[in-house]
């Protein structure tokens, strides 16, 4: 059920009224109004005041009355990414069928939204926010808890912050079946460029290589394990390097599509035929690892799916009294409405033309 | 500026008054307010009979005031298409600039945009609305126009609206940029694969071609022009039938980047290099043109930049009275407010990686 704003009970909120905290603050009761509703007019002092005592007496609005035509936000640090299609889709599938529009918004850093950007979401009062970033800004969560708008993250980086309700996927999963495809054509020169050092993400796909190789009683060379930026030319560049060399991999799980693309055009440039003399494993199942020459056997990651999933949580929580919190609070508990915190989708393995059993026999 | 509702007259919707309009259908002013405000608790019946007077008075709205959280609008057929973020990312740009949110709507078909949608525009009140279709029907144009919702089409395909304003780009001189660089190589024998026969920016890339080959004394060859439908798999099709035959191209205009895909893919099928043996050369210039290997050759269509421009004709046009018609009224007319009906961003030719001279001499 969509808005049970008129029926939502003010116990949470019933622990100091506003007319307590503009007393406090010394300033009158439509100066908090403001502040709670993200309207301009404010001085930036009063503001900042109003927040810390909202927060300092954990007052906490019922769900507010959406407005006539509903909304659902979803934000990105950057929609230059490959895989801001996908999200976006996801969000706009779930809102069509609730009869809700998306509003889109590019702000902030990889790590956070803009600061501008929270007054026009309390402007706005969606019904709740997908946010494609790792982690959340403490001022933030505090704003959108006190207003009782929902958010989750939407965590491709599979590095979320605890107690925010977060989708990821199975990257650790999406590694050892990419590697284990290639050890079962054959393969045991294997080489891996996975993301930067300091993504979660990248570390559990490299996880699941290393199992992979392990299980199959393979011990990995430390020169054939490359940490890229999943970009294509980070691809192309760690593959020169790696198949020039002497005792060049007769395969390669690239970590992500684009650097696996990157892969195809270095060795394009030496002369070798994928997947003939190389095999070349992606990451993401992004539409262009369908468009690429050959064809990319890769792990597909269930973005549209993932940030489905995403608004699906924000319309169950909003339906939970407009909470959005992923650790409980005492009387949400009572009455057994903590929404789940953290949902990892599956990766699958879709093997197309990129890969085949190497050349040479096997252990040479 | 951006907010002139307050400001602006009511001369043009002066005609007649809703109080007139009321008493003719027989219902309640505030009937007829809720109809024009999109609001959902009126008859279809009752909806149909006041737009219907609505229309014949030629009612027009003052520019409405912008809810205080003030949105811009785009609208898409298919979200699927690879166009779609670099359009979504124009109107961000200037969304972002302005203080102004994006929403977001994937509906209808191709041609024109769900009923469903309209009645949510009229509720959100937004500064304008982006629409990537070509055609609209009557009745959602006069609904916008009656309600003073400015709304500019950006048009990819080339077929606009006469009387809607709208934002194209040269898609005649981008086929002959293309071919005259094959030319340029020396390159005789050149096959084209434009996109479907019943889309203008089909034919004005194809007449780009046969100009530029006729202006270099050559006929085209009728065997080497083909119909695509724009994507990898129609490329690839057409291009191994193409290049199987026995006086194969030696260059191939492909009229879209993921047509040009599918012929890298059809040449490594058969054994071709690309550009040793086959030269290949895209349209549109979306990334994946860049990660190909090799890099794709390509006309730029400047999306990013039209849809840039389609953002700045809304909000020129809420400031000009909140018009969004491009065939001015009288009385516009008279204060010299009539806005642009028609711009076309220029393209340009890309060289990167799988184009050169034929391997044969030409004319062999």
């Amino acid at each position: 059920m969509l808005y049970p704003s008129a029926m939502a009970d003010d116990r949470s909120a019933g622990r100091i009224t506003l007319a307590q905290v503009a007393a406090e603050a010394g300033v009158s009761l439509s100066t908090v109004s403001k502040v709670l509703n993200g309207r301009p007019d404010v001085s930036a002092p009063t503001r900042v005041r109003v927040e810390e005592l909202l927060d300092e007496h954990g007052y906490r609005r019922s769900a507010p009355t959406p407005p006539e035509a509903p909304l659902l936000e979803i934000v990105f640090h950057e929609l230059d990414s490959i895989w801001s299609m996908q999200l976006i889709r996801g969000v706009q599938n779930i809102a069509r069928r609730n009869g809700v529009s998306v509003v889109l918004t590019e702000t902030g850093t990889r790590h956070s939204p803009g600061a501008d950007w929270v007054e026009g979401v309390l402007r706005r009062r969606p019904l709740g926010v997908v946010l494609v970033f790792s982690t959340l800004p403490d001022e933030l969560k505090k704003k959108l808890w006190s207003r009782a708008i929902p958010f989750v993250i939407v965590d491709p980086a599979g590095d979320p912050e605890p107690d925010v309700p977060s989708v990821g996927s199975a990257n650790w999963a999406g590694g050892l079946a990419a590697t284990r495809h290639l050890l079962d054509l054959g393969h045991r020169r294997i080489a891996v460029i996975t993301g930067p050092e300091d993504m979660l993400c990248s570390l559990a796909r490299l996880d699941g290589f290393r199992s992979a190789l392990g299980m199959a009683g393979i011990a990995p060379d430390p020169a054939l394990v490359r940490y890229g930026d999943f970009h294509v030319a980070s691809g192309r560049e760690h593959a020169l390097d790696l198949l020039r060399g002497p005792d060049r991999p007769t395969a390669v799980f690239a970590g992500s599509d684009l650097q696996a693309l990157g892969v195809l055009e270095a060795a394009r440039v030496l002369g070798l035929q994928v997947p003939e003399d190389l095999s070349v494993v992606g990451y993401d199942d992004i539409p262009p690892a369908q468009w690429s020459s050959p064809a990319l056997t890769t792990v597909n990651q269930p973005l549209e799916r993932m940030a489905e999933e995403a608004a699906q949580m924000l319309l169950r929580l909003r339906g939970d009294r407009g909470a959005g919190r992923a650790e409980p609070r005492q009387d949400d508990r009572a009455e057994g409405a903590g929404p789940e915190t953290r949902i990892e989708l599956g990766t699958r393995l879709v093997v197309r033309d990129s890969t085949r059993a190497p050349k040479e026999p096997a252990g040479r």
